[in-house]
């Protein structure tokens, strides 16, 4: 083996260390964010004030978690100058870790709303459809992480058209809930709150499935962030 | 404050020619986006379901521009292997990008509702407020992109505060709509796509913030995403 060689399979081991080690962080903020949801979701079905409060204050260590790992990114990138997929990877960890700051960021705005409503009185509707569109994106962020950790293209795509049914379920519940309104006006300021949650809850599956895409740039390298599932699932396919 | 002279002096020459051109592409698409929030809001407003097709069809050409300086910024990463700062600028860069897309992604929504309240009939309230912070956080948007283009942060800073006011007439508005909704309940379903408008409009503010905030990592090299509006003052201060 060639000196040269030698230098190269040195930095391509270092590189991997500092991979490994990214990625565990990235695992590790994932299981905070899903934890995070779930919590969500109990304090408002429950009426959990305590676990609501819990959720507010532990985002701070996602953001900080946000923090450290964007740090960790651009670390890695000036020290070990990776190139081509390996420079790839680093960026779409970036990118992923983005969307699971902002998975934190709605699930803290579910606990708000869960708050105001522990203030207002119970909303008369719409629990039922937050505990399941809620378990629904919860399981849509848990395959992702898992996409993620296995870089599994298969499960990836899965969640990606989970997202399309959640879209149905979120426009669904929204229908019933406007019509609640209309027959009991008294209710109304209740009722949004708990439309509030579910835009959150809409958005997180888009997050879910954003993380995908990362997934999918990662192992392809190619970019299906705007194409259609048929597109992508073509990509897939040829692997 | 003129910090574009010390940024803009770099060890390759050649790293500044594809940081200049990254730059105007970025700007470009800022522009684009510009243009896109208030066609968005004027769509609505004036109830103009051509100029609402428009913007939901430009929200293509905002997507392309997305991957296109993505791309790029990897492209400029892997060729140039910038390290510190200048890999700092280049990563800030990346991110803003993806802020200019979500307020492209956010003015599409607006259009729809636009064309949405076509269809069912115009809302009895709201359309004031919409004009109002539609041309606020629009100035938000711009204001933004010339703190970006000049490396402007005092500019910055004043965006950033902006967006407090913005979240205090956003809340505002929707208290009122609330309460018109309870004195009209067939309006109920027209006050709500108003009030999607108002939340897109919301986070298009939060988004200017956002590009605030990397143009500051960008110059001082402090992440600020999470910090206080004091902290940020006292970091720009020092400079």
């Amino acid at each position: 083996m060639a000196n040269s060689d030698v230098h190269l399979q040195h930095i391509s081991q270092q590189f991997n260390v500092d991979l490994r080690e990214l990625r565990n962080h990235v695992l590790v903020m994932g299981g905070l964010v899903e934890k995070q949801v779930a919590d969500a979701v109990e304090a408002l079905v429950r009426g959990d004030s305590e676990l609501a409060e819990m959720v507010r204050q532990n985002d701070n260590d996602v953001d900080k978690l946000e923090l450290t790992i964007d740090e960790e990114c651009t670390r890695v990138i000036a020290k070990r100058q990776p190139t081509a997929s390996d420079l790839r990877l680093v960026v779409a960890i970036a990118k992923m870790v983005n969307d699971l700051e902002r998975i934190g960021d709605e699930s803290e705005k579910i606990a708000k709303n869960a708050l105001q409503l522990l203030e207002e009185g119970e909303a008369p509707r719409g629990y039922v459809e937050v505990r399941h569109i809620g378990s629904h994106v919860g399981k849509m962020v848990h395959d992702a992480l898992d996409a993620f950790a296995r870089f599994d293209l298969d499960l990836a795509f899965e969640v990606m058209k989970e997202d399309k049914s959640v879209d149905i379920e979120y426009k669904t519940a929204m229908r019933s809930l406007v019509t609640f309104m209309m027959e009991d006006p008294r209710s109304i300021s209740r009722i949004l709150s708990v439309m509030w949650v579910l835009r959150a809850l809409e958005r997180i599956g888009d997050h879910a499935r954003n993380i995908c895409e990362h997934v999918i740039f990662m192992v392809k390298g190619k970019d299906v962030r705007h194409a259609s599932l048929e597109k992508t699932e073509k990509l897939i396919e040829r692997s």
